[in-house]
């Protein structure tokens, strides 16, 4: 057989890491003894345990230690991290290992080295004493990649033990759940986030605008809760025309009352944007008075609308190029220790992708299912609610400000 | 070829009752010739049209003729409808004709009488020179009963010509329109029954208490604005739930936080009530101080709560037999002008089935496939919205309110 | 502080029963010491703790009590059960003790005693060193009931340790996951349960016959596979119409296309049973020669159709009394190893309440929201299928049969 | 009053045309005389209606002219189409005609041409005799574009008379409907358009390969039944690892089961295709032995993958940039006579506003909402099926090949 030592430490059995290692380490294969078992006995006591894992070959051995490793089992023997250079551009050497939204370091030089702006399913460059996340797309010839297990360790975030929101919310909040207290919790969290410097970040579909709630959004980004803003192509345009027709894909915004013949002011909106050369110019020639956008425009909101192919025009503040995209939402995420996604699975799943575990996420949808999906990140941070985005906005807008005053 | 004359009379061609009946013909397999038209060149002129329906045989053109009946097309000889007896407990003649809930007068002894209230699926019994509705659980030995299809006219409602709410709507409304508008308009119209001295009937499922929507179903009962309420166990367990424990299914309803345990209250609730005899002496003896059950007592609300095979306990107020549930579901919908129905389909289903075309309806649920199912009963007269029932509940109590003060 | 000592033993660990009684303990405001802990350093050890817990008041001891005895942590003094005597029909003694449907026992006569029939919310009743579940409304003056926290001990179902299908799914299979292999697992298991003369519980709702799914529940039911059938009045009505006239609510059932005018032959089957006496008359008389309750007649499937508030008709056949309803289900379940739920939340949540932890579940609907409340029942044993009733019950006949053969 | 006269022509009543147009001009504002008034009264005979139409202003008279247009009620006067040239690059004229999908012709040189590759939300360029449909991104300055509403003349197309498929279904087939037959028809809708030459397009999401579904849509590649397939990173990346490792995003494609770890698979497929140069190369240097993108390559088909932000690598074979994607779908359009929508919203909608209304469009996803939005588009010729995109394809496969050989 051969065997490896790993250590836990921490709250690893309220948030249930030592038996998810237990039981991941049997159901791959492999067996383990406990060499030494310290229990927290109170609350706030750490416990700590140390394993000699075992595998009938070095291959699955391996593959057990990189798997338990997400939870934080870590090899008790302090060896380096292996690296490889990139030796073609834009891909990985072949044994990379592929990073985690988790906080984790790395060993090199005889040091532990945190790996800045952690993302999952990236690799790990180091560079100058520096450990840092890299897209595959940015790969370059002769950067030093991390490969396989060793020398890697990822402290998986623990549920706070304090009854606060985000530990304790179940991830998901039905549609037949009250919700009031959660938003008002949200709206505290943000506030305080705003006191401490820190910024928020709205993803917002469509919708927003079509049931009426881009009222609420404004509200919000003049109010100072709103320092960066993801969307696409379709949000923008829908709150240009509310803007300028009062409808949104030919649906009056206030009414829902289908406008006979209004779809068509949907491309004469984008038209309008394309003439004057963008939202910019349109808000500096007085020809976009209000919406969203100019309020984003305004107060100095660090918007990225990011294209799709189902994009109509598009209006050319839109960055049409993916690979350009996800780089400048990427640059805009500094900061943000908030996320807000608003109706947009599409947006959503891409910002998801991008944030640390630890950033704090909250998931709107009317839609059950879409809520799962970006829910589910792996960590205590997110909450779900199945609601109507509109209900959402307004109540969010009504007691920040209540509360900003009380 | 055998041959029948029918005409059909009113606002055929924008209510789609014309191409309707054309359509239906011809997909029977029968064929027609247009004898006279008279088309209304106006906004409010009538139309009028003259058809000679004609079918290979005399059972296809029978099948021709019940098919284009529902969409006002009568025979023109005014014929006697044919009759025949009960001969059975709880069986209607093999030939019995089936009705609509759309306005329905049969031809008896020379004159046209309108069949009282009209519910789908049911027959029409003829007695001392009335015609009325009934379903066949009542059906008596000796009844004369209405079979075939002659001597029957069905008055297909129409759609109101002005701009009002429940003519204009799209039947359904998605989660991505505005609701702000409409809910206006449902608490206009409520108001308006109400002034006329007409009633309004509730329909509620658990979620209404679960999500904390309780307190403005309460407020709505409160302001005069619900006579009737139709419910099930849950919602009276819940709410009981909810005004002893603070909980719903162990739920805080405030907080929508699970407390620990906290799933045996429901069955405390249950016990309790059961102890007592039943709500109105949990109300009388003072065990019962708050709440969506307490409010309808208190305010002489017409409440019938019935059972289902999922019920715990149940209430003693509740009505086990379905058919008994049925009978006093039935006797509480005279003089009921608009049914709001809330997050429930068994009930709303139940309760749709009972109520004439001409009886607005609102039906309100988070999930769109609900709403379709619902709000489709082949008239202008329903609304289906959907979105989160506390959402609505509160802007509606809000808007009702303030409406009544404006 | 007020303290009282419990034992948990198995494998505590990797079922999360640990983690969870210790969260459960600080959540609730009391705290613990670890006094002994014998960790399984094996896959198939056990493992054992011994846990002294305290809390500021008794009250709060005995909530924490009560709340972690349902993860199997017992007090370790064997002291007996408190019995209450029933003083009014149908109501249980205020601090009745609340079933949950994991395995209990209570302490009775210096002895552990199994209770039978275990169901959730109900109370246990003791008489002549017996224990045995019993629903509120069942409670008779004189009978004595168990009252309080101590001298019970549950133990709730773990995790099987191999890779076994009940064990090691997901809860919830999503949309889109392959189902192939599941549906092979599942008819395995049917056929397994089969051959050591355990019986299958099908749950049915209307979509089975809407969907033309009738005809593969029928071959199930001729292949021995279905021994209790439940459903509503719906599912048999379309069922005999679609026998009759190849319509369910006037639809095909072959080609899904709607027959115009159609919707009556609904009624006119409803009206034909009962003309008949029953669905058993109408087989023997030769009037249904088709469909799936033709074959349950004939194979001797034991069926509950039971009744709702929505019905039309009913059928003769439909239990109206929903507290008989119940009763009837109880009696059918015994012998029940495995329930397969098709499409119907109402008469899938009646069952599942009425069924012990331990009887596998399977629950198919294509809507998540409804798997998802279903498939949750807190224990290793459900599994929840979002998908197309038809294209499930087409795989299951298909591969049961193959699988029968092979 | 200021006045028009139109005219309509075709089977304007049944296909709902004449009584929409009434309603329009109604609920504009304006009224309107019947000045002559053809009923066909058989079957096979088209009507004919001319109307005059009028309203209290020019601008509102041009509004409602321009409304009914899309009904195909044209002014009866055959004035030239006013042109105006693009004076900014990627700018309509302000006035711009807006199309819709149906077939559109416009007068220009005393001629009615034909509007070539009509798409919604585009304008019309007019030269050298020909008319063509233009994305406002591609307008160059110079170009004569149709503004307005004169000399445009829309045909909506007609529901076929005949039972045909894709005339007669719902526009939506719900969860509780059968699909054999519907899915046997489009079989035969698709073997019929392969036997006349026309080509098939299949637009598939990621959920084609999680659900085990990948294996059905090679095979209908191989049976030479895909000409163009429309996908997005995710779709290829999930093919290839499932090629390669037996996993979609790690969770085994015949099982459904998680391989612990196996997300990491993810992300090494994607690294294997960068480093082989892209998709084809994988294929040619035997690297890549199976699944639906080798399949698609080896038979030819004309396939188009567009990026989006949450795309991970992104493969190089995607296209990045949105306009540039957007030009290569509509690029490979021509001949396409039906598109196959299979659970992607993103997709299916970029590929629905591209589609003139004549091609026929199959969606498939198992939420409704998605089939709602998808499945209306304003024509006879579309379908929407709510079901298991695996049971869909499986069945498709399984009768088109049978079919074949049959």
């Amino acid at each position: 057989m051969h065997r490896a030592v790993v250590a836990l430490e921490g709250h690893i059995i309220d948030s249930l890491a030592l038996p998810r290692v237990w039981d991941m380490i049997m159901d791959l294969g492999g067996n383990f003894d406990v060499e030494e078992f310290r229990v927290g006995k109170r609350k706030n006591e750490q416990s700590f345990v140390r394993l000699s894992v075992e595998a009938p070959d070095e291959a699955l051995l391996e593959e057990i230690l990189t798997a338990i490793q997400q939870f934080g089992a870590t090899p008790i023997d302090e060896v380096e991290a292996d690296l490889e250079a990139v030796t073609q551009e834009g891909v990985f050497p072949q044994a990379f290992y592929s990073t985690s939204n988790q906080p984790t370091s790395v060993r090199h030089g005889g040091k532990w080295r945190e790996v800045e702006n952690i993302e999952m399913d990236c690799g790990i460059a180091v560079a100058d004493g520096r450990a840092f996340c890299l897209p595959v797309d940015e790969a370059r010839v002769g950067q030093d990649i991390v490969v396989g297990y060793q020398g890697i360790r990822v402290r998986p975030l623990e549920r706070a033990r304090d009854r606060e929101l985000f530990g304790f919310m179940q991830s998901q909040v039905s549609a037949e759940k009250p919700k009031k207290l959660i938003i008002g919790e949200i709206a505290k969290a943000i506030r305080q986030i705003r006191a401490d410097g820190g910024s928020v970040l709205f993803v917002g579909g469509p919708a927003v605008i079509h049931t009426g709630a881009g009222r609420y959004l404004s509200a919000l980004i003049r109010g100072g809760f709103v320092q960066v803003l993801f969307a696409g192509n379709a949000l923008a345009v829908h709150d240009v025309e509310s803007a300028l027709f009062g409808t949104a894909l030919g649906v009056n915004v206030e009414s829902g009352l289908a406008i006979e013949h209004g779809h068509e002011h949907h491309m004469r909106a984008i038209n309008r944007v394309r003439a004057a050369g963008g939202l910019r110019q349109m808000v500096e020639t007085g020809q976009l008075t209000g919406g969203v956008m100019k309020s984003a425009i305004d107060h100095g909101v660090d918007f990225v609308l990011a294209g799709s192919v189902r994009d109509d025009g598009p209006l050319p503040d839109v960055i049409t190029d993916m690979v350009e995209a996800q780089r400048r939402m990427r640059a805009s995420l500094h900061g943000v220790r908030m996320a807000i996604m608003l109706s947009t699975m599409l947006h959503s799943i891409a910002t998801g992708n991008m944030l640390p575990a630890g950033v704090r996420t909250v998931c709107v949808d009317i839609n059950p299912a879409v809520v799962t999906k970006l829910a589910d990140r792996g960590s205590w941070q997110s909450i779900g609610l199945v609601t109507d985005v509109e209900s959402f906005l307004r109540e969010l807008a009504l007691v920040i400000e209540t509360g900003a005053h009380g």
